[in-house]
């Protein structure tokens, strides 16, 4: 039976790479309100595709954007229940110069060697989530019925702090209420090596506007004597690290965990180098806490990065002013049990003591989640990296990831629900930059594995 | 003679202000591309009403934006000759949205009581060098000539690095050379006080763009491994000043001298406080080196200012990406002898010194010109001191200033003139700001001043 739903798969690929296309067209950019109606678009055009599969499905309205619900049952009541996560909102394109081509207008490409899908969202997540619309779509086209109980959730503000998330989970409590919950949102280690991911970090977002005189002045006839918001700024920023890459905020390390050695034992085995990690972004010299390896650093220790900084003149050419105010948005990355709402004010309060007091500073949330850590024991894990390891020619890690997926942190707390998190996307994908793409063998092969996972899924519940 | 030329002035006004809303109307932004042509514009309307007066007018092309040049004779061969010199061209408007309406649409408005002449470039330096403009109209129509010889040189490139001005001295020098240069664009001491400045600030221009990565990055995957060069750009940023408000680059203060207690005393005398300097927009606490005066520090002390920053995702809500690129724009105001060229030198030594050696610094050069000091003993600024403190109900002050003209030491150094300076803005004119104004007092009034200035002059070379 699975062997016909792959050779299904293998003999469709067209048409699922077009269904995927019309799914990238949609500027679903959530950030920005301008692009509401594209987010629109998108959950109308994903509920359609699940009815054609036979799922019940629907838009539902949130106060941002709509989520998409999608219900299938399986082949008995007693059967496994899952919940299937993605979302259909993408980043903003910014800078535009740099694309290749139209972001919202995918192409597949040959870039390396291989065929790539190119397209803003390719494979974070609108890729990632069609893989498994279309192991279904074969499960149900060859069998007439799902292997196990399928409840579908898309989001749409996944890019923009998901505000809509939370309250969403507690009002539909009861509907989506599953097993377990499986997440694509995640990458392999390599093209050829697939992986389960067991632990994710928390993040933190916060938007700081420093506001100095009521209005621009001239530096001629000001400065030196007016307060200049930019300067403000920078000194508030360059004092977030120490020489040593440690963050300075007080109580910024509480909870932190020294991670047990045989994980960081396992990571060291999986050969990130230096060379290889930072080599093929141009770099070189890691920064960040001295003393640990690169996948320490971004699976298991906490960051302060500026994503962004504006104020004065940016334009061409230069302009002799002293901006009335500046701007900076920041994000940490949590792990173990740092709490966000500690470090949030931990932060807030040490820009406060920065700013002069004929000065004033607004401060903005950007969203908070604390990091995830998942149960190495879970029969769920082990039945998914069995599964993979069949599909792909080496078996598939246990490994962790530096960027933060809260819904999983919601599912455990809301929907009293464990994760597994099973993605298909490479580190070389440039999510969140421009020229993302998507590789064609990880939307053939993650289909597939999915095939295989929905698979192993309904064994496991029979046989254990 | 002089009477029926003030009150042909006085009889005139409403059409003087129609030819300033004419020239007002061009967008003669210099540092943008874009309004290259606006440029052009505005002086070929300058050379259309030099000769309306009966002066021998043309634009001079430039490769960057044209300069004017025009002629008028004295009434005598041997009579006094005089350059006198204005920029037609002004700063950009952003951010637009905070313009109470059009820049380029002049009115007049009341704004505290005073009828203010609403516009970019009403008073730097569009409504200054039609004052001048004016009088000589005015002394033509009464008296059939000018008082003494005089030579105009409208520059377009004023605020935007005046890349062409010393080329086009040393090109022009003959036909440029005149006894002193009359410059206006400065400030008057209040509405009442007018004021002759006798000393200038230099200002140095750099910008400054960090490359890390060579791409943006997902701050997730990552985040505390790579370096981020909006981390880098602040370190180097807030690193410019130590706690005492000095700037700390190696050999900044070569050539700073110490002000002469009796011209503090004179500048002590003028009661400029901390509540009426900073009060007004809106600051209380004066930064820059302790234990120095409000007027010392803008007068006579040199500054480091960061103009303008950017980096990263700089729209609305977050974006979790780790940038390419950061950048700054940086511009330091300098006093007596210190060296541009030094000081240029020392500032990228000290960013390229914090540079990370896997990333990159690109410096651009934005002018650099040496600070200006005046001789307090010359009989051509008494005397416009004199007709100053006839026309206004203060007598004039000598004053110093803390923005940069250039144009003087070019002045000195190519064609070898000393200036007088004087101007009719005000210190709440918002010049480079949003709802930039000039006082009709000022408009007026000056072109009253410069009949008399003119007039002074004319009897200072028979009597002196």
């Amino acid at each position: 039976m699975l062997n016909k739903v792959l050779t299904h798969l293998d003999e469709n690929m067209e048409k699922s790479l077009e269904r995927l296309f019309s799914l990238l067209r949609f500027q679903s950019i959530s950030t920005d309100p301008a692009y509401k109606d594209e987010c629109r678009q998108a959950a109308d055009w994903l509920v359609e595709d699940l009815k054609s599969i036979g799922f019940e499905a629907s838009r539902r309205d949130t106060p941002g954007h709509p989520m998409v619900v999608g219900h299938h049952p399986g082949p008995s009541d007693d059967c496994l229940h899952v919940l299937f996560y993605g979302h259909y909102d993408v980043q903003p394109v910014d800078p535009l110069n740099l694309w290749e081509g139209d972001p919202f207008s995918p192409s597949l490409k040959e870039r390396d060697g291989e065929q790539v899908i190119c397209a803003r969202g390719a494979s974070d997540d609108k890729g990632q989530l069609m893989t498994f619309i279309e192991a279904c779509r074969a499960f149900k086209k060859e069998t007439g019925q799902l292997p196990i109980k399928v409840t579908v959730l898309f989001e749409g503000e996944e890019e923009s702090g998901s505000s809509s998330l939370v309250p969403f989970l507690k009002e539909n409590r009861d509907e989506l209420k599953a097993d377990y919950a499986l997440v694509c949102d995640t990458a392999m280690w390599n093209t050829d090596t697939p992986s389960v991911c067991i632990a994710l970090r928390g993040i933190l977002g916060e938007e700081v506007t420093i506001t100095a005189a009521n209005r621009d002045l001239h530096s001629g006839a000001f400065g030196g004597v007016a307060a200049n918001p930019i300067h403000i700024l920078t000194k508030i920023l360059a004092g977030l690290h120490d020489d040593n890459g440690r963050i300075t905020l007080p109580g910024f390390y509480d909870g932190v965990e020294e991670t047990p050695p045989h994980i960081l034992q396992s990571w060291n085995e999986l050969n990130c180098t230096v060379e290889n990690f930072l080599g093929p972004i141009g770099l070189s010299v890691p920064v960040g806490e001295k003393g640990r390896s690169i996948l320490e650093l971004v699976w298991a220790r906490p960051t302060a990065e500026i994503n962004g900084i504006s104020g004065g003149y940016e334009g061409e050419g230069i302009k002799t002013v002293i901006a009335s105010q500046a701007n900076a948005k920041v994000s940490f990355r949590l792990v173990h049990k740092q709490d966000p709402e500690k470090i949030r004010q931990a932060f807030r309060h040490y820009v406060n003591s920065l700013v002069p007091s004929d000065c004033s500073v607004k401060f903005k949330e950007h969203g908070g989640s604390s990091a995830i850590q998942i149960p190495y024991d879970s029969p769920f894990i082990e039945a998914a990296r069995e599964a993979l390891s069949q599909e792909w020619s080496n078996p598939a890690v246990l490994d962790a990831m530096g960027g933060s997926i809260p819904v999983v942190g919601d599912f455990q707390k809301i929907l009293e629900m464990e994760s597994v998190l099973v993605g298909f996307a490479l580190y070389n994908d440039r999510i969140h930059s421009p020229n993302e793409k998507y590789n064609l063998k990880s939307f053939h092969k993650g289909q597939r594995s999915w095939a295989r996972i929905l698979a192993a899924f309904a064994n496991r519940r029979i046989n254990g």
